[in-house]
């Protein structure tokens, strides 16, 4: 067979998320949505030109009307920017040439002042922003999933297990709650990291002499820059400080840990031998190419596929960090990009099933009672498992009956 | 901005390598790749009834033309395939929907007898052979060219650095038969590895129960298939028996740290203060966005990048091995896919590359000079740098004349 | 040649950081420590015990005069505990009989209503809590001599380097302000995760049945005993909820990337061909086996081994939390224990090597000046280098006179 | 409490294992056995010049009789030359003072013409491959009971479970099968490269200038050595080419995930609701803190332990293997010593603990007989995994009835 490409005359690497599976949908981390971040950049940059009166006004709405139109349809630009971006080591290069070539009166001004680092840094910050923001939101409604069934189970005697046995009897709600407190620990880490996340510059080599050469005081341009991207203004350039990236990573992979307790849990109780849970049904979902009647926990196992592999991606983002040298670092930076991206991916889409697992998770609580009895048939009382599902639920802000409400308001509850 | 991906009526990740440059060209691992190889997977098994007699020839070639026309432009399939995946959790079934429908005839004989994990676990092991097939004739380029290295400079005295510091009289050649070294273990690794790597069965559960209703001797239909696609026969499945990947892996690995350690020298021996090398020069290679006249040792900034992420993608694949349970697992499968991917994407893109730096590295010997005799003025000898060189090029089987071939026979040194 | 251990009358495993140079000195989290740790929460929990009304007084002081013993020569015990924590999987087993053993009149008393994980993770807590303040105090040297470097050299025209090649004039001293920078944020972050560590509780399995049955609010008994150790009292149990201890990783592993940055550019500079920086001299430091007369930048070089492990090694933990499960985790706990001292443990040590480093850096300016005129002989200003450093300074309050303080007070300066 | 460390007058670190339990006992890579394995090092050097004709004869018996003097009680030495090992940034240069001190009149003799990395590097090796032979003949055992469990269950019906769900009817010996598939690979591959382990030479910088200097043939020194020491000499030096390191780690790795492979399985039998395996008994196994008449399946535990760890600290010697840089690195060599010793503990604790595990493996076969009734009523037949359980007792060698000898041949099982 042959490839099959030659209808945008080249033959890049064409990804479309067959190996991660989950991934489909409106994913705000791919490289369309990449390259759609690199250009708001550089757009932005432009207008922070204008907000300084470096630029009149109206360059800048032409600058972004010619970043609107490679923005349109952009899938074929983002493949060729892919290809010749090997040249220079980053994609930014021949993007900013497609951006010239659309905007050829104004070549001066696009980019004017920054380096490629500033760009793709500040480009990725927002596609980490926007990953936070989805995981952030499907993260809240796991947590108030995960706060109902903590408060309607809160009494209901169940096994407790420990290393992998028969313990003492504890509540279900005890173990839903959890999962709360993981994942609403994660959520307020994830929101708070995402809402400080900073913009990139120093141009060069940190030392902002091209913003210096436009403009007495190159922090205003920056500081522009920063209110047109909504983004914060770090103190100092970050080319060689990793911390914004690091800390992000820590976020994410919080998540994808918080997320992959629920799916060990629910992975055991679905067993046979314990089918206390029973993943939400939906049409197709969990099908066998094998066995036709089997119904496979797949939020679950896909959640468990997080748990797993993003560990190693943010220790990727750790790696790259401790090798930064110089003033731009010369492979470490490299090395984050797609681990950063693909971490980020992994939580938007563990959050987004993880939440559609909890709220639709069901239990079947004769069986919960029947193992409970198998295992201990003496057992007597549950400790103060209840109290425990109250505490945590007040301490989540989660103990009301208004977060209990139906699936309808559920973005609400996401944003409580 | 809208999306724009209307044409295909799907809206799926779209990842076509611009966080990873250097991938671009005919990548062998990417999705529309391992989309084919599922393809491929399938129709090698309806050949395997046929020749077993299961099957008339024809219906095998019916099965294989429909195949074909759905592999013919692939990238729509890849996106729906993909977007279709996250039901069952694996791209198999709904790519096998798609191969009945376009040969309904035959849809009891497609897939009979086996389950996902045989058709995807096979087909990424294509995608692994190609994969390492190529590395290794790129690393037989690369260690070609480093052994032309060091037989050149074998007697060049050079400043030997330890600890970063300066230590004692070397010779160039000595450095470049470290590199060759490396590069030769791994490329053996590689090439040993890829030449036994096994295809995937067990039907179900690994009880092969499929097969055995077809035909007496289910082995027969295995080894039937194994010979269609030229892969070895394991003993037993698989399934959870995690070898044969987690040994690609470290192949993959391998061959990265011996890159890696290329780029550490060289970006050492092109630094400001050193100039001992260059990359070789190409149009566009090595361009700044912020330093026009600046030349940046892109290749071996790539490099690196790889050295820095590819252990943590082998590990994933080795942290994926060790949760495999019961007849098929629950997560720790579905975490390997792209980790795998990724890390033969990794050691592709890397030895092609390694070998371009390597064929067409600059040497200033009169840098080399100046650098010994600034750090160590009264140096005398390099002691038995030059018997070190000669033992190694030996050992490689790289000391001939033939193997200083010009380019034009680079391939053949490739195989040698 | 025989073992020699036979004073014990066992024969365990002695790791005295042979394989880990700079780990000596009074080390706060090894086995040692980790002993006394778990002697001290045990005993907290009998005067927990004791403030809430179930036990006498003189009997918690009794444990404690109990614990004390054990604890004075704790070596042997120690290895006792450590060789038959086997059978049970856990030293608290162990650890218990002894204590017991020791005070066999409140044998009762001691560990009532805990389980072995409670015990276990408060005291890694404690010893978490004791590194998190060995190096937040020595990050506060390092970032002190980071500003004061920044300083002093605020000024001074460098070559600034990226990808490994020379770029544009920065100066000396904003390369020290990006030190600043990631060092100041690790810090921060270390500090402020370090004085939240929480205690751990629940019990057999999360239920707290055991401290319900010795009174009416068990959680009066937990909040006493994080009144004695002065750890925050969490919400509810993390048996299972693995935040505390991945937060923690993540701030160790950001320490460790910001000192490998600071290690990075220090051997770049002491690098032959670039000398603009020198190591502090010390008795018998960066010597050589086989040079006598050379002297290697140990510290950067411990630095960096620091900065390739930490992010293995706080993946670790993250692979651990992700896979709790049930009531008590069956094997992703006893994963945690040793990568997350280890971790702790290279902070530390990399956090007072770093401080060491900083404090006594020597810079050549002329050096400075002679490799910035050869590379960029025509340079000419700085760009707004000097101005980035001032907000760095800023941003981090280390921009007055009073914290460029003589080194005789740099204890003060870290803990400002 | 005082750290009561007076003793030696010194204050190291004192780890023994009390985080890592299952390593007690005669540990074979631990820093004690790490110096005793430096000394034999120097030793053997100083025998090979004796061998060369360089040295008489009774001077190497004096420098070996010097050497075993100061290994016989060698806690204190190395608890000193830790210690001192900061100051140089490696244990070797210490080592070497007290070993000159203790033979003072062949001085001269010792490490002649070696640099510190040869010695660490050799006597790592040396650790590695007692620690590779302990593993493999551990895993001889657990092959051998795993072919018997295989053999003995060949055609007991079980249920199959994919995807944490009941699947098709499969048998248990096929179950065994898979763990003795995994347990073999890991196996061979561990034996193949521990025999092929090679010493590491070079001198100060790879070029041997000092071995060159005592004899003219260098390799005629280092193949004595290699002659004394039973190690392969490799064609160059390996300072910067870690294949031997990576490769020994890829064995280990592998070795830990087979094993984890059989622990997951064993976990899911042993828990409440199956119960179709337990763990063997022994006094005091499994013991519980909190529960005394629970019975924790703790050997799994620890194993999966490993599983979780082992990946990382491959790929932190991975890690390292990618930064090697010079002619001997500047950290990336350190950062190898303490991940790969932790590996190659893991492997020999976790060979031991599974060749236990599987030893004593208790199977209750009317659980697997009630388990696959429950789960599949009309259940009828097991596919070909009787077959598939022969296939691979064959390619394993295990298939007679001599390899189900009883316990008391096991180590000759082992060694087949």
């Amino acid at each position: 067979m042959t490839r099959g490409r030659t209808r945008e005359g080249t033959a890049s690497v064409r990804d479309v998320g067959l190996l991660f599976p989950g991934a489909s949908g409106d994913d705000p981390v791919d490289d369309v949505a990449v390259l759609r971040a690199l250009l708001r950049t550089e757009v932005a940059w432009v207008r922070a030109q204008a907000t300084a009166g470096l630029v009149p006004g109206p360059v800048a709405d032409e600058v972004a009307a010619a970043a609107d139109g490679l923005g349109t349809d952009a899938g074929p630009l983002t493949e060729r920017v892919a290809a010749e971006a090997a040249a220079g080591g980053n994609p930014v290069i021949p993007l900013l040439a497609a951006l010239r070539a659309a905007a050829p009166e104004h070549a001066a001004v696009v980019h004017a002042g920054l380096t490629s680092q500033d760009v793709l840094d500040t480009a990725l910050v927002l596609v980490l922003r926007d990953a936070a923001a989805s995981a952030t939101a499907d993260l809240g409604r796991a947590c108030a999933a995960a706060a109902r069934l903590a408060r309607a189970h809160r009494d209901v005697p169940a096994l407790g297990r420990t290393l992998a046995q028969a313990a003492v009897p504890t509540t279900l709600g005890a173990r839903c709650a959890g999962w709360l407190s993981g994942l609403h620990a994660a959520r307020t880490f994830l929101a708070d990291v995402g809402a400080v996340l900073p913009l990139a510059y120093g141009g060069a080599a940190g030392e902002l002499s091209g913003a210096a050469r436009l403009t007495g005081d190159p922090f205003a341009l920056v500081d522009a820059w920063g209110a047109e991207l909504g983004l914060a203004v770090p103190p100092g350039p970050w080319h060689t400080v990793r911390t914004p990236v690091t800390r992000a990573s820590a976020t994410f992979a919080e998540a994808c840990a918080a997320l992959g307790h629920v799916a060990a849990d629910v992975l055991q109780g679905t067993r046979p031998g314990v089918g206390e849970l029973r993943e939400p049904a939906a049409p197709g979902r969990g099908a066998s190419s094998a066995m036709p009647h089997k119904r496979n926990p797949v939020l679950s196992v896909l959640l468990r596929r997080t748990a797993i592999a993003a560990p190693h991606l943010a220790a990727t983002v750790g790696s790259a960090a401790g090798h930064a040298v110089d003033e731009r670092p010369d492979g470490a930076w490299h090395a984050e990009w797609s681990a950063l991206r693909e971490l980020a991916r992994h939580a938007v889409v563990a959050a987004r099933l993880g939440a559609e697992l909890l709220e639709g998770l069901e239990v079947d609580t004769d069986a919960v009672a029947a193992n409970l009895h198998t295992a201990l048939p003496d057992a007597d009382g549950v400790g103060a498992a209840p109290a425990v599902v109250d505490r945590v639920l007040r301490a989540t802000g989660l103990d009301g009956a208004d977060t209990g409400a139906p699936s309808g308001t559920r973005a609400q509850d996401g944003d409580a």
